[in-house]
Formats: structure tokens, C-alpha cells, sequence
């Protein structure tokens, strides 16, 4: 019955559950699909130089005024005041962001990512970079935490999909002994076939398409469309 | 899109997790599948007067002593030191319970139960009172918060799939925007085929399987072999 000789892969479905989880031995990968994840790698693969994560809006205008970078991010899923862009990865083209850096913060994924700061590595995960997460994942030969950011620590229905894609890619490769990895991997063979209509019952599906915000949604639960590794090197988030 | 008519119906999937609803507004059923609140209704259906819920163990023997009554209660999933009994349904039949009193305490259930002190009202729930859950739960048209005991914290499958049974059920009468109620219910409309089966992966599974323990895993995935509604009045469990 055990599984020994396999690293563990697990699943925290809240930033408020990551206390249970050890962290200091594990990968953690930071999941915040709608939409910081989403926007993080495509604009690392549009070129961005680096990504720097910050907990509050005022960190990243100080910061963006010092490093004359972009400043990025949203509050209660608007962009934050102060700050010039959102965090659409509409707005992170080639021709916008390429060779720039991007100071950014958002709701859940930036504290969460604070959080893991003692993770043996961090990476952030969402379905448009998922083939470059597991193949990193597979490769590592580690334990894996893969952390949901959450809806101010509510656990989503997002995240929770993603994480149990990421379950039902790379499971074969891991002891799966976590009763929330098999929950997500559940949720996720029953919504595969069509993720959006899936989530239009999710309430952050609703705070954000009041906003007009389906293209996003759209494009957040697509895989591959930037597939690139984003880890956290320094503080700073950078090409793997 | 708003259904402010009905009340809500959420799913809280874990104790850590409580501090983000609403306790003092909602009922509050507590959940703890493997099984506690499956024992909880079975002593109650059998005739036992009243059920004791108390945190330690050291209680349980000065109430039990007290009161002479049949102390109960497990921790890691075994009768813990100092207690008569431990928290099987089947050691809970008319002939031994009849007309007396429990003081138990487990795990997780038991945690949960006082962590919820302030709710409207709280019942327990398990498979084998589905309905009368159900049932007293649409009757009241007050908003509920499905509180699942978990492990140590830790997101189980059990109590998840009973909470999404219940969403299930009862979903037409409520306004159900929690992504949690919404995953545990995919989970259980996933699952409902075979619960026995979808549990078979649970770590909780392994736990009590380990110590032989299935036939008590059949019966507390089983609807409505113990039907009553266990309600708590003055800290003690009662027939609702």
C-alpha cells in the first residue's frame, strides 16, 4: 500500500490550510488561475525580463517608480488604484511587455506566494503553462505542494480544477496520499470536457464576468498557451 | 443572477477554515462521517437519551463517572486510553444503548461541534440520517453551513462527499454561490455510483481498513439505516 519510494504530491486547497503542509521539504507550485498565474507566465513568455511579486498596492508603485517598471495588479479582481495595468493577460503582449519588468500584486496569489517563501523552490501553475509545470514536476523527483491562492482563503473552484489536472497528468510519478488531491483530480475528470461551462457556477466566474471578463476566463482555462516556467529566483519571478 | 430569496447553503470543508462564515446566522450541521456523527444518530435511533459531546478524554472519564454513563471516543481512529468504548455504529445496538447516557469524544467531530457554540442551531450529519437532515434543513429556511469535520484540519473525502450529497439534495431551496458547496458537490454526483468505492483511495479509508474496520465504512456510506435528527440543546445531543 505504500508508496515509498515516490515523492509525495499534494494539494492545499486554501492559503489558510498551508500551516498542515510541510512545506520547507516540498516544491511549492502557486496556483491563482483567475487570473495572476494565467498572466504571470504569459508574460514571461511575451518576454518580460522578470516579474516581481508584492504584497501591497503601495510596494508596487514604490517599487515600480524606482525600477521605472510596469506596476500591475487588482484588487477585489478591478485594478488596484494607483496602479497603471490589471492583471488581464490580455494586456501583457509582446509588443507591450517585451523586455520590461512587472512589478505586481493581487488579491490572493502574491500572499500566498509569500507564504511558501522556505519552499525548496516555487514555481506558479495555471493551465496556460500546465505542460511546462508537470514536465518540471516529473523531472524534479520531489515532494510537490500544489498551492491554491484561493478567494480570500475561501477555496475555489479555479484552483481546486487546476490542481487536479496537474493530479491527473503526473500522478503516476508521485504517491498521492492527500484525500484533497484525489477531491481535485475528481472534480477535475468530471468537468474536463468542457472547463468553462464548468465554471460558470463559480462564484469568482460571476464577480468576474459582471466585469466582461469572459475572453480572460477563456483563455485562463486553455492549456499551453504560454507554456513556460515561471520560478521564483531572489524574489523575483523568472524564466525556469 | 441574485437569488436573495432563499437562503444560502455552503460548505465549510474544513474546522480551519470556519473563521470565514457567517456561524452566528446559519445552522450549522457538523459532519464527521468516519464516524462520529454516523455513531452520534445510531446510538440516538437505538434509544439512547442523550449524547454528551465533550473535547478530551480526561473529561469524558469525569463526566462518564459522574453520570454513569458510557463513556466513548476515539483519537487516531482508536479507542482512545481511559474509555470503555469507541466510536463504531455497531457498538451502539438498542440492547446495550437503550435508555442511556453517552459522553463522547473524537478526534476532529467533537472539535467542530464546540468551535460552532454560536450558530442558530447545530445538528449532526452523516449518511444514515441523510434525510432527516435533509429534511429538517429545507423546513427551516434558514441559511446552513455544512461543516465538515475533516482530519486534523485536513480535508477529507468522507465528509466532503457527504456534504455534497446534502447540496445534492437540497439545492433548489437554497441559494448556492460557494464554490466548496459546489465542488463537494461535483464530488459527490462523481462518486455517487459507488461511494464505497470512491473511497477506497481516502486516507481515512487506509486508516480504519488497516484496523478492519469496513463493514462500519459500508454502513456510514449507507443513507438512512439510522434516521433521526440529532440536535444539540444545552451542550447536550438530543432527538431533534
Amino acid at each position: 500500500m505504500t508508496e515509498s519510494n515516490k515523492p509525495r504530491l499534494e494539494v492545499c486547497l486554501s492559503p489558510a490550510l498551508l500551516h498542515l503542509y510541510d512545506v520547507k521539504s516540498s516544491i511549492v507550485v502557486i496556483i491563482d488561475v483567475l487570473r495572476a498565474t494565467s498572466t504571470i507566465c504569459t508574460a514571461l513568455a511575451n518576454g518580460a525580463t522578470k516579474i516581481i511579486p508584492v504584497a501591497t498596492v503601495e510596494e508596487c508603485v514604490n517599487i515600480g517608480r524606482q525600477l521605472e517598471a510596469i506596476t500591475a495588479g487588482e484588487r477585489d479582481g478591478k485594478i488596484a488604484e494607483g496602479l497603471k495595468h490589471g492583471n488581464s493577460p490580455f494586456e501583457y503582449s509582446r509588443d507591450f511587455i517585451e523586455g520590461k519588468v512587472m512589478v505586481l500584486t493581487t488579491t490572493n496569489g502574491t500572499k500566498l506566494l509569500h507564504m511558501a517563501k522556505d519552499a525548496v523552490q516555487i514555481v506558479t501553475g495555471s493551465f496556460p503553462n500546465i505542460s511546462a509545470v508537470c514536465d518540471y514536476l516529473v523531472a524534479q523527483k520531489q515532494n510537490v505542494i500544489l498551492g491554491c491562492a484561493a478567494w480570500k482563503d475561501r477555496v475555489n473552484l479555479e484552483d481546486t480544477l487546476f490542481a487536479g489536472a496537474v493530479v491527473s497528468r503526473i500522478r503516476e510519478h508521485f504517491d498521492v496520499s492527500c484525500d484533497s488531491a484525489i477531491a481535485a483530480e475528481t472534480m477535475y475528470e468530471a468537468s474536463k470536457g468542457d472547463l468553462f461551462e464548468a465554471m460558470k457556477n463559480a462564484t469568482h466566474f460571476k464577480r468576474l464576468s459582471n466585469f466582461g471578463l469572459e475572453a480572460d476566463i477563456r483563455y485562463c482555462l486553455t492549456a499551453d498557451g504560454a507554456n513556460v516556467l515561471p520560478v521564483l529566483r531572489n524574489g523575483e519571478l523568472v524564466l525556469g
